[in-house]
């Protein structure tokens, strides 16, 4: 089955790997540790339109996604949300929060413009969610 | 075991009943048809704090949840989240969103006061749900 990545998500992502149901992105921004997770089902919008066993897959890689954000240093709590208003794609995202950051206590989506990592430091980043997630 | 709903939850919502997980509430704000889900398991505070079983139920739940959301007039798109920046207790938000609705297309959540429901109103849409949800 082809999958092709919603091009805004491309674009303000970088690719970590793929689980056994979505693809894990990083978000390129260094405000908050977060990970996207896009189930790679093309016709699907809502959480409820994947099959059961989909969802059961799913809620074990958001598991998964969040005890790698947890271990990132500075994470006081996991923001989970699946909202899609701009994105018709699902995706999911888990974000790991700390009380202060520039969002905190609000929720970060439509919070201004990202920071971009630098490159070495999403490669580490990177490296350090394949070992975790992709490859364990 | 015991079970104690967090004040501030119970303060901002109408109850609607006892999934095998999670109890129902309905969010007194009628600007978004929203329930929120809230596991019975005093100890969590995320996802990943439930253990596997109990994940597998919970997705089936905010399953269930989008659909009755979906069922009403007027929803366009499902927004999940579990943030609990605010509230500590486990807590899943169910919002079904309208395009052009108060805080379209950004998030619900911190968007203001909420406007409180006429109870005659309330009463039918806790009706709805508990006959979709709690006693099908």
């Amino acid at each position: 089955m082809t999958f092709a990545l919603d091009p805004r998500l491309a674009a303000d992502t970088l690719a970590i790997g793929d689980l056994a149901l979505s693809r894990v992105l990083l978000m390129n921004d260094r405000r908050y540790p977060w990970l996207v997770l896009v189930p790679r089902r093309e016709a699907s919008r809502e959480i409820v339109d994947l099959d059961a066993q989909e969802r059961a897959t799913l809620i074990e890689e958001i598991a998964a996604s969040s005890r790698f954000v947890q271990s990132l240093p500075g994470v006081d709590k996991i923001n989970v949300g699946a909202l899609g208003n701009l994105v018709a794609q699902l995706h999911v995202h888990v974000v790991g929060r700390a009380v202060g950051d520039p969002a905190w206590p609000g929720p970060v989506w439509g919070r201004g413009a990202a920071r971009r990592y630098a490159p070495e430091r999403a490669a580490v980043l990177i490296a350090q969610a394949r070992a975790a997630l992709v490859t364990p």
